[in-house]
């Protein structure tokens, strides 16, 4: 081995690398674009949301003191105004003793304060309204900024958007938001026995298998793969290689040469440019003990195996975690409360997950049904089969992730 | 509720969906446009992999007759005729008692059976090697067609392509395939309320969420989305969205009116198309109750809920298992089989997944190192930590899906 030799744990590789990592440009894109980009900045709330008071149910409008001491045996009798339409500014004025239909999202009158289910109310002809629950004063209304108030932060910075927060920010009406430039990446196959896909190889040659793998899991990784030509083992053609992807580039990966010497000369062929600087050579790790990384410039090479299946292991453990803001789609973690459950239903709860002790904690999501920052809050769901009565606080369970 | 009425169990409603999935189209595609895209047919290796047998160390070509007995007390003197290059067909044809050099990958000359590991010899002068382990015929090779033979299923029907599984391909000189087109998904949102992003609100409106984050959900799960203009509660103009949408897209997702009478209005409107036919209507799970389905001709059309969190829950729950055929990235599994790994590194076991009574078994891929069907045959790998000296059959493991 050359005098380069320095050989890490793969915990020591990830943290060099993470040292080492090129900076990004930032760039403002449409909220339809958004899919998996990571936020460059924090997003705050250009409005409050909700924008008015809105009822959370289907039922009646009223003036909450007008219900006390009602109840079932007791009914408050109400007189009817009519109905407040979706989507509208209500015209109607509520005064003492009146109340309206309000559908769930309706925006209340002025003169109520409080809805009432339209299970707890029965109608008495065309002009009155029997009430058999008392409410507060904001019972069944979200307020304006209840959910947010404007000018709070709906994202934070380096957020990657998924389905959801995209939903949130359309709702607080942000059109566009600044996002980091996603890294391009670079791939180079090396070795003289390697053709490319399309050439029909000589016996003795093998097909580019990496270029294709790798790239494909470049684009997984919401980064922009660019595979350049397959380069022979010779350090002039080596050197013009690395210098143009390194140009076009934020990291460079390069794979092959597995047999003993030419390992060497890739690295060689770095550690000659002008800012090289050696991060690892040699990972305590299987597959991917010849996995080497450089920095040049601002750019990151990083050397894989040859051997198809450990390229694309190394690069999952490696790189991958640097290009892919995104979590995993579904993991095991530990009820952090008391769920209950209804039998006969499946049930779904929004949770969020919190990191205890290298454990993973699925928080039930409890908010009003209304609210619109649980988008962005909730992590995932967890399933509750509907032979199941619930979960106990504790219990291992498995959280699928939104997108 | 209306006449339709027909409540089923999630399980219920994944088996009528099942039934009453659209048709799709086929196209061919070039492999690096492949990653996530679904085979449409098997596909056969063009050629035996390797084509020509290979070594799969670096070391000695020999006869494996000539080092029978030797050991490192006694060992084998074989005269070196030379180097064999790395991608042609070698010249050197190899007589009793001699040897060359051959690196990994390289192809076996005339007259030889076997390699020997370097680490088992010595060179002495520029004529002679010394032997210092015996081999058998074959070993340390890679014969022709030993990883797949030529015609050989390598991927079958249905399969999703992953990164892995495009390399595979590539080394077997499959330039194109024939995949399923994605599901085209068009998407609408209804509610007199509802602005489109872009849009001020005006009091009592709110902005459109479910058509952004939708679309991405869609987006996410391989499919094409289209949205469409909102519709309001409005009968007639329903039904020209309905039918316009229908006409563009395999899928329909509706979502919406989550008050008294609007659902119904949605239900009516689907059941009016002549060749209506009612999956479900409503679900009996948490979100979701108003979830529906109606099959429309060869199109499938789904109700989901207005709300926004309720409306991505559904969808994931009901839509996304058949849109998506990729499985979740990550998941935990029980070890098939002991896995001994060294301490004081990291090893990354390639696996496979089996599904035993509702339980993921993790088994050990254990090939020849220069196996190209691994690529497929992996499911992803677990990750044995540096300080664990390995696993045992049984155990919990967390495996790390390839995408």
């Amino acid at each position: 081995m050359s005098e380069f030799l320095k050989v890490v744990t793969v915990e020591e590789a990830l943290h060099l690398m993470a040292l080492a990592l090129p900076t990004r440009d930032r760039e403002r894109i449409a909220l339809s674009n958004g899919l998996g980009r990571e936020l460059a900045e924090a997003v705050h709330s250009p409005e409050p949301i909700p924008s008015f008071t809105r009822s959370t149910v289907d039922g009646y409008a009223v003036r909450a003191e007008d219900t006390f001491g009602c109840s079932e045996s007791l009914p408050a009798f109400l007189s009817y105004r009519g109905e407040i339409p979706m989507g509208k500014t209500p015209e109607l004025i509520i005064d003492p003793g009146q109340c309206c239909w309000i559908p769930t999202g309706g925006m209340m009158p002025t003169g109520t304060d409080a809805a009432v289910m339209v299970e707890y109310t029965e109608r008495l002809g065309d002009d009155t309204v029997l009430i058999y629950k008392a409410v507060g004063p904001g019972d069944n209304l979200m307020q304006i900024g209840e959910d947010a108030a404007q000018g709070s932060i709906l994202l934070a910075e380096n957020h990657c958007l998924r389905s959801q927060d995209l939903g949130l920010l359309a709702s607080a009406g942000v059109e566009e938001v600044n996002v980091k430039h996603p890294y391009r990446v670079g791939i180079i196959s090396t070795g003289n026995e390697i053709v490319a896909l399309g050439t029909d190889p000589q016996p003795g040659q093998v097909r580019d298998v990496n270029s294709i793998s790798l790239a494909a899991a470049v684009q997984a990784a919401n980064a922009i793969a660019k595979t350049y030509p397959i380069v022979p083992d010779d350090r002039d053609m080596l050197s013009e290689a690395v210098s143009a992807a390194c140009e076009e580039n934020d990291w460079v990966l390069m794979s092959g040469g597995s047999s003993i010497g030419v390992k060497d000369m890739t690295l060689e062929v770095l550690m000659s440019f002008p800012q090289a600087q050696l991060l690892f050579h040699g990972v305590a790790a299987k597959p991917g003990k010849p996995t080497m990384a450089v920095k040049i410039g601002s750019k990151l090479v990083v050397g894989l195996p040859g051997h198809p299946v450990s390229a694309l292991t190394m690069f999952g453990v490696i790189c991958k975690p640097f290009l892919d803001a995104k979590l995993p789609q579904r993991l095991t973690a530990t009820a952090g409360a008391n769920i209950a459950s209804q039998a006969g239903r499946d049930d779904y709860v929004a949770v969020y997950l919190e990191e205890r002790e290298g454990d993973w904690i699925a928080q039930p999501l409890l908010g009003k049904s209304g609210l619109m920052t649980i988008l962005a809050q909730a992590d995932g769901y967890i399933h509750i089969d509907h032979q199941q009565q619930g979960i106990y606080c504790g219990e291992t369970v498995l959280v699928t992730r939104f997108d």
